[in-house]
């Protein structure tokens, strides 16, 4: 009997209050606010780990949503996404206490040297032994830019262009720097490191240069399993040449099957396999012991959900100010440059404020299931067949509650059906993902800069030199 | 009855093999190659609160000693701060481990965006309810420069001036973009944040521009607390500015004395006090239960420590290959954008290699004492009273044997003198260290960038415009 393929899953969440289902601060057994603690991370951690998720998935945004009537009050009042803490802080108290849950963190790279960046990674590697994962962003946000204190924001494409610099970086001090055998730890023959086995990396990109050796000695995955969530053409090229998860963006199965083939597609095109790219779609789920149970809780969540937060935090990915809408006016005015225009989208759908507000009753626009074990299991079992994905992003409402009842109320349907593990797998997060080993396969972009390719110096050239 | 001055005290740690005293992480006893391992921090912060640590000091070095022969050979050889990993990632697991312990660690602000690296350090003084400390450094190694794919660094004295503004900047993000009382909190009004009170900071700074609100909220300390350890005119003026506690390199008293007196003077000519600066010094320690033991062990470590490898690390500070030296050739040359030139040095001490070589006979160039509890506990306290210098760094040899022998040994009979605490002061990391509250005191600098300054914009301005 062969075994059935089995849903990945992830915790989403992010380094604040409200994340995607705004408003459910304000919910009594909601414990969002208590973000700053320690406390409140490592017991996630723990329960997520009970409950086998494959990662916990943390999002993060530089910059502020500025767009709705054209300041931050809401923001502020509602808590979203602003305040917003440092998602990589947390990282090694949660690994602490945990053993299997893998990391998937979201970083900007317009914000951070790639020198800096790669060590800092390489850190996390090393002590989650082997459990992390880079979801990279380039950013969107003007407000990101003006605080940065950059003269503004690379259009669209290019800030790809600079991605694929920035990586090819990254990729050469994590794979081409230290050999494998570079670490000897010989006590008795004073040989920490061979220094014949360490290189000094040499880049020259349009983008960045950099003259030195990778400062940390090689992790369990060396490069973290890639994370991207671009849809764009040029966003996909990006993720066929780099991603192993991509989350995409699912409102059905239709739009997620055509997604999910184009992306596998342009994998193949680069000499990579449909199965190298794990492809996610976020979900809220809201489940019950009866479907009464949970159509009640989806009730009494909607009193303390705001949508007008949800539709603030939409109107920041749009770049449209919503507010000067009425109702019913249909919506026709979008730019943005990083989103599809939303004019045709709104031309497709009819959109108006109200059915906007309507689809962000829970406070998010995420696609939802509620109902029982059986209904829930039905719903994401046929996300993975109908939009050929391997699974989910769990979005948070009442936290932790809503982990802690997907956990005790779906996971147990899903594993009788033998669609969800009954154990985590052996090695790091790349290895629990694609069984290939915890190093990027030889086919990926990213292998080619091991020892032998073209860019990197001989073992013989040790010395640094300008260019 | 009066109570004594109290010895402040740091462990003086890094997040690699080989820190001050190189060549130990082949002694049998040494645990130092766990480095990459949670359970080697997490048990020695168990460890330091244990023994009533004031703090841990974290060093960092963006870059590699490739002075000392021209190469790096050695330095992978013994491991000699290469490799080296993240500091700030090993917080968060031992903040969870430990309540009263602070956190002091090194980052170059040459390496970090500023706007970046103020949530960091905000997000991390959440995390640890207070704990956090920055060591401010500006770099000084041209190997870093060209990792980070920087044109060349600046000149001394610029690095300062860059250090100025990047601190104002920082300033104005932590202590002026939330005003006190700006997070309320309230579910039944449905305000996390009174808007009226999150302002966005404008700067516009001779190497910094930025224009945003803080993404985190008001930390307990807000600003954690500054280290630094220039030791230049500009860098004592740059100290009497911002700092709170000073690193000094002091290889006598009389020098420690000469230095601490010239810091504080400053600090008063800034409208600071004497006591607004706690002055540390770095020390080796070998204690044992009996004279003889003291130096059993000391002989034991080193024949194990290498020289050499001290003298390789000298030679990057000091920017001279002590390789091309005869043993008794004397040293004469000496070019050093940042630390005093060694001519000038040598001429005094008459340097050759073989006395440096001498110096380092421990592998490291620390002051030195050995003995037992009787003799370390006179030592400390003269270095207190004859140095007028506040507290140690103090390095470790054997890790964790020397940490616990320290504690063991010598803190209870520096408790019997009354010249150590025997029990953690409440509050955060300042308040231990200063006994005035978690935030900064209104004469530094600093709190110059509350609400109410010229700088900060008036709370009814709250759209981000473009300069």
């Amino acid at each position: 009997m062969t075994s059935k393929k089995k849903i990945l899953l992830n915790a989403f969440n992010m380094n604040c209050v409200g994340h995607i289902n705004h408003g459910l601060w304000t919910h009594p057994r909601d414990r969002s606010t208590e973000y700053a603690d320690l406390d409140y991370w490592t017991s996630l951690a723990k329960t997520l780990e009970r409950g086998l998720f494959d990662g916990i998935f943390l999002a993060d945004i530089v910059g502020v949503y500025d767009i709705y009537q054209g300041n931050v009050d809401l923001v502020l009042k509602e808590s979203i996404q602003l305040p917003v803490n440092d998602p990589l802080m947390l990282i090694s108290a949660m690994a602490s206490v945990t053993k299997n849950l893998g990391f998937g963190v979201t970083v900007n790279l317009s914000a951070e040297a790639p020198y800096i960046f790669a060590r800092r990674m390489s850190t996390l590697d090393h002590l989650t032994k082997g459990r992390m994962g880079w979801n990279i962003v380039t950013g969107y946000l003007d407000s990101a830019s003006r605080a940065l204190g950059l003269s503004g924001q690379d259009e669209h494409d290019k800030r790809y262009d600079r991605a694929d610099d920035y990586l090819d970086l990254c990729y050469k001090l994590w794979e081409g720097s230290w050999e494998d055998g570079a670490v000897i730890k010989d006590m008795a023959a004073r040989l920490y490191a061979d220094p014949a086995k360490v290189h000094a990396v040499h880049h020259r990109g349009p983008f960045y240069t950099s003259d030195g050796y990778h400062l940390a000695e090689p992790s369990k995955q060396r490069t973290p399993v890639l994370y991207q969530a671009g849809s764009s053409g040029r966003g996909r090229e990006f993720a066929a040449r780099h991603a192993e998860c991509v989350f995409i963006t699912g409102s059905d199965k239709a739009t997620a099957r055509a997604t999910s083939r184009a992306l596998r597609q342009a994998a193949v095109d680069v000499g990579r396999r449909p199965e190298d790219i794990k492809i996610f779609i976020g979900i809220t789920v809201i489940p019950g012991k009866t479907r009464a149970e949970a159509e009640d809780k989806f009730e009494e969540y909607k009193r303390d959900a705001s949508p007008e937060a949800g539709l603030a935090h939409f109107a920041a990915g749009m770049g449209i100010d919503f507010s000067k809408y009425d109702l019913d006016e249909p919506i026709t005015y979008g730019t943005s440059n990083s989103i599809q225009s939303i004019t045709q989208l709104a031309k497709q759908k009819g959109w108006t404020k109200r059915q906007l507000l309507g689809e962000v009753e829970i406070g998010g626009r995420y696609p939802r299931a509620v109902g029982d074990a059986n209904h829930i299991a039905d719903e994401l079992a046929s996300w993975i067949e109908e939009g050929e994905i391997d699974g989910f992003n769990l979005t948070r409402t009442v936290t932790p509650e809503s982990y802690e009842d997907f956990i005790d109320i779906v996971i147990p349907e899903l594993q009788d059906r033998g669609i969800y593990k009954t154990s985590y797998d052996d090695g790091g997060l790349r290895n629990k993902l694609f069984s290939e080993g915890d190093r990027l396969p030889a086919r990926h972009h990213g292998a080619s800069f091991r020892i032998g390719a073209a860019d990197v110096p001989a073992a013989s050239e040790k010395r640094i030199t300008r260019a």
